[in-house]
């Protein structure tokens, strides 16, 4: 014990010394957990920090961020990082410690920084290690007090104890001192242990400076009675602990010392220290069980002009690509009879795992899962993945291989009502960093883009629609991400009319109409709106004068309309006659139909804003 | 209780009859508390049905808003609907009985539908109720099993009780099954019992068919011991109670019975009824208490030059709005030190709501406190904002007066981290159906716009910015929402450069260095993101050849890019050539200036696109 002393006190001194150097950094967040931290990596920790890879190794995740300089530190004494790098480099433009861990640090699993999400995060890991890997790791995670008040961190705990997560232990920080003042709770050990052990957690309160009770406590984590439920130690802690002058003082909240108050407090902590520790040997891995044999289930097929839902397709082709790929799983927000990943989960119930009503900690348990080299399906009404859009969003930042699935989009919904119609979902996702966004309008193209989905890594999200419509393709029809489909072209086109999902056959009828007008249409079929053929676009929109409809089923920012912007612009088409149908007001209930005619988005708006661009641009020429 | 039995009935049977009749709809789970809602209507929940706008009603709000067609059969049996409008309104094009609740019917708080929010929406209006209004009303809460699974749940239980509501009443209806199987948590009424009680709240469990028992646990929250905490009510109960052949079958969510079967079910529950009830008075308004008297404090002024966060304006203008208007309160995310809301807070005590960090909760307070006419600023960093996008969206549908305001956007806050870098939120916000979006460049139009905003009713959002930057504006300049402000302009200028926010101030000095070059560059400030000035922009960038350049501290994609084409496209102006400046990469850790021009969004990267856009005109002129 006499090591982890040392340990957390050099923990304590390299987290001043890094925040300080940077004049940045919550060193007093960090202090209050170097004890916990201490005992965790010298003794409890499987780990082989020249491995990050090996498969074998325990997970660990700071779902309290902003002690970045703490879990920095403890990659400095395990000799991971120089000790240069640490103080050098943390928080500089260009290097890899920064405010806030990503995994741009092999070491690094997810990114954290925004509260509540390491521990639902972890259930991920945790899933993919009982479940799917078989593999004894651990799945360790650092809480802050004030982090439990995210509603995230419950549908953690709740999912962690429904799964019988035994291999997930969460440390909660209990500092007792948010960012402007006490937390919610204070010191009020009792009231999170009550609350932990209500969602089905072990619990253990400790005094988390007391090196003896924390390795009691990480120690018992193989015990028998902590065996099919998560455990969760609560410890009571002190922020800024070691330094007496900040010591529980509500005025230190991510400030670092000025040089002469790091320099005293490094004198009370007995100075730097130089030790090297290193962390248990994670277990060789077992050899690899044969997976047992899935009988091939060849890519769903259709007949054109058929009418078929996209989302039936996409559960489908769920359960061929699932059974060709076994990294593939499905989760789902309980609507898996309505998104039809419920196909999957029936065929393969294994590598399903539903995550009720609760789409934050799916999207979380995806991430957590992609870690782990599974290729996760997520899928809810695309309205309600507006939901998680913190989680997407910081799944960007992880790197994510996460497929987001939503259907039901937009008015076409009908009856429900506008609380089930996502309109603001292809803008949300369109501003992900690096996020694919694809928007099928039949059911081969579904499947398609489905396959090529789990080949695409990264963040992409495939929208889905309710009603059935006619088949468009022949199943030999290639969709690759960031293509486009000209459905209707000719050589002397008068106008483009781009669609994407329910709006392509909306495109289609009013093509028919204009072509008895005399008037000739080009298609496009935008199933892939991020990244947007910009090519195929800009040659059509050229080639009609820089005539263009666009008809979406979404509100009319950020959408489809404007990817078509965005494409035109790249391509530098400068002369642009855009008309954009989408779908301005707020909606009610009604048919498809209706609804359609009401946001103006159907085919005989189409037809007319297309009649109107040419008639304008006659007068123009004039 | 006779009556009350026959209500029951009534409310069972209309509920199948408008759903039959609609064709879609949730019977099964409206039957399954059609119980617990007769003997709340009849017997305690005080509510004047011919005036909704009463100020001492009662609040009702079905968070679980598929159970559309109990709620609209109560409506319909204390005579506030036809018989008529129920079954030939429901869930019909252009009709108020819409699938889910929404505020267009005048007896509905709050849209719900996506579940999760009604609870969180009650704590905003038990508050308004406790600590502002001063009136004895009551929020009860409709509460499905299904949506216990979301961690919005727990954090509005959490406040609930922080809070010491004693005015909220949440009845949940543990009919034990979701929409695709069993819930989480079954018929386990112990664990919700363990889960609330940990939460805070006084907890009774009762068998929710059993009349005397509802009867008892309603009139119980009147009792002494439910003093100073909020009472959760859980409610055994069977789903489709009242009609043996569906009744606790899990093949029968959302689904309508045929007319056939809507025949026997009627019959089954003894034929139709006629009964009109009538709820309890509410108690008349007391006088209205005189407030006491609040200092008026003037507008802050600022100095041109002076270096001044707009984060820092917004918490002194926040504080001189609410001095002249006592309806003016806020709420934020335990970061109150770092929005400056906390300057509110420490003025005005009584009017200030700290959320901790939970911004779900967060913004659904503030819908409930806009309800009873509050004008809520709900504010944290805005990248944290995003953890409540299904809340916001779910506020544009009830009509929401909320105001946010979100800080600490895009690459400029250097040190921390993508995490805390807002780069989705405009996009994120301009999809939100009716939502104004400002992002002010200097200190005075930010006192200006935070005035707009609490005058403005409807979602509003500001984005407000970390570092401090030279005053621009004079105290006089107005600054009407859906304005913009040309900082520069002559006779004769060669492009146009349109920054909102931290850009501005980039594209000025990018204006001075191309002044030197020979180059006169006009300047708009589009500090009215959503309504964006169309016309001066259109006329800038008509004025200048169609050359414009666009620099935004934000991801390319749904931003002031896209909405600067979407104003030119509204303009009809054809010819566009478009530099777009904007974040396309992941960033890191660093300095604002190293971050600014690592993303290409700095003076230099402006005058050099402008360069570029003159350089390309005039080779296309030769």
């Amino acid at each position: 014990m006499d090591t982890v002393a040392e340990l957390a006190a050099r923990l304590r001194v390299d987290s001043i010394r890094s925040s300080t150097s940077a004049g940045s950094g919550h060193p007093t967040s960090s202090m209050s957990a170097a004890d916990l931290v201490a005992v965790l990596v010298a003794r409890h920790l499987r780990y082989d920090w020249r491995d990050p890879a090996a498969v074998t190794n325990d997970h660990l995740i700071f779902s309290k961020g902003h002690a970045s300089p703490l879990l920095y530190s403890a990659y400095a004494a395990v000799g991971a990082i120089t000790d240069d790098e640490l103080i050098d480099g943390y928080r500089r433009f260009g290097q890899r410690l920064q405010g806030h861990p990503t995994p741009v640090l092999p070491w690094v699993d997810v990114a954290t920084g925004s509260l509540g999400q390491g521990l639902p995060d972890g259930i991920g890991l945790a899933l993919a290690g009982k479940y799917l890997d078989g593999l004894p790791y651990r799945v360790w995670v650092l809480c802050g007090d004030s982090e439990m008040a995210e509603g995230s961190m419950w549908e953690a705990l709740d999912k962690a104890s429904y799964y019988k997560l035994d291999n997930l232990v969460a440390l909660i920080d209990v500092n007792r001192l948010g960012q402007r003042g006490p937390t919610d709770l204070g010191w009020n050990v009792a009231a999170y242990e009550r609350r932990c052990q209500a969602f089905g957690a072990r619990t253990l309160v400790i005094d988390g400076h007391d090196l003896a009770a924390i390795d009691d406590a990480l120690a018992s984590v193989a015990a028998p009675e902590a065996v099919d439920r998560p455990t969760v130690i609560i410890a009571k802690t002190v922020k800024g602990k070691g330094f007496s002058e900040v010591e529980d003082s509500p005025d230190w909240h991510g400030k670092p010392f000025p040089e002469d108050m790091a320099e005293r407090a490094i004198a009370e902590l007995g100075g730097r220290r130089r030790l090297i520790v290193r962390s248990l040997e994670p277990p060789a891995p077992a050899p690899t069980e044969e997976w047992d044999a899935v009988e091939a289930v060849d890519l769903p097929t259709y007949e054109l002009g058929a009418d078929v839902a996209t989302r039936k397709a996409y559960g489908a082709a769920l359960v061929s690509v699932g059974s060709h790929n076994r990294h593939v799983v499905a989760l789902d927000g309980e609507v898996g009879n309505s998104t039809h990943a419920g196909e999957f989960a029936q065929k393969f119930p294994d590598r399903y795992f539903e995550m009720f009503i609760a789409e934050q900690q799916m999207v979380a348990a995806a991430t957590g899962l992609g870690v782990r080299g599974y290729i996760p399906f997520a899928s809810t009404f695309a309205a309600f993945l507006t939901r998680a859009y913190d989680f997407i969003r910081m799944g960007a930042i992880s790197g994510a291989n996460v497929k987001l699935v939503g259907s039901h989009a937009g008015v076409e919904i009908g009856a429900d009502g506008p609380s089930q119609m996502a309109l603001e979902d292809i803008a949300m996702m369109r501003a992900v960093h690096d996020a694919v966004v694809l928007y099928p309008s039949d059911a081969t193209s579904t499947v398609a883009l489905v396959h090529a989905m789990a080949e695409t890594p990264g963040i992409c999200y495939l929208r889905t629609t309710r009603g059935a419509y006619p088949v468009l393709y022949d199943a030999t029809e290639e969709f690759p991400v960031g293509g486009a489909k000209l459905l209707r072209a000719s050589e002397a086109d008068d106008v483009t009319l781009i669609g994407a999902g329910v709006t392509v056959h909306e495109c289609l009828s009013a093509a028919k109409q204009l072509a008895g007008e005399g008037i000739t249409a080009r298609v496009i079929d935008c199933y892939s709106v991020k990244p947007m053929d910009a090519a195929t676009v800009a040659a059509a929109v050229g080639a009609t004068g820089g005539r263009v409809v666009v008809a979406e089923d979404h509100h009319p920012e950020g959408g489809l309309g404007s990817a078509v912007l965005d494409a035109l612009v790249a391509h530098e088409l400068a002369d642009i006659r855009l008309a954009h149908l989408a779908v301005r007001g707020m909606p009610g209930s009604g048919t498809t139909r209706e609804l359609l005619a009401w946001a103006g988005i159907d085919a005989d708006h189409i037809r007319e804003a297309a009649t109107m661009l040419i008639a304008k641009s006659v007068v123009g020429s004039h």
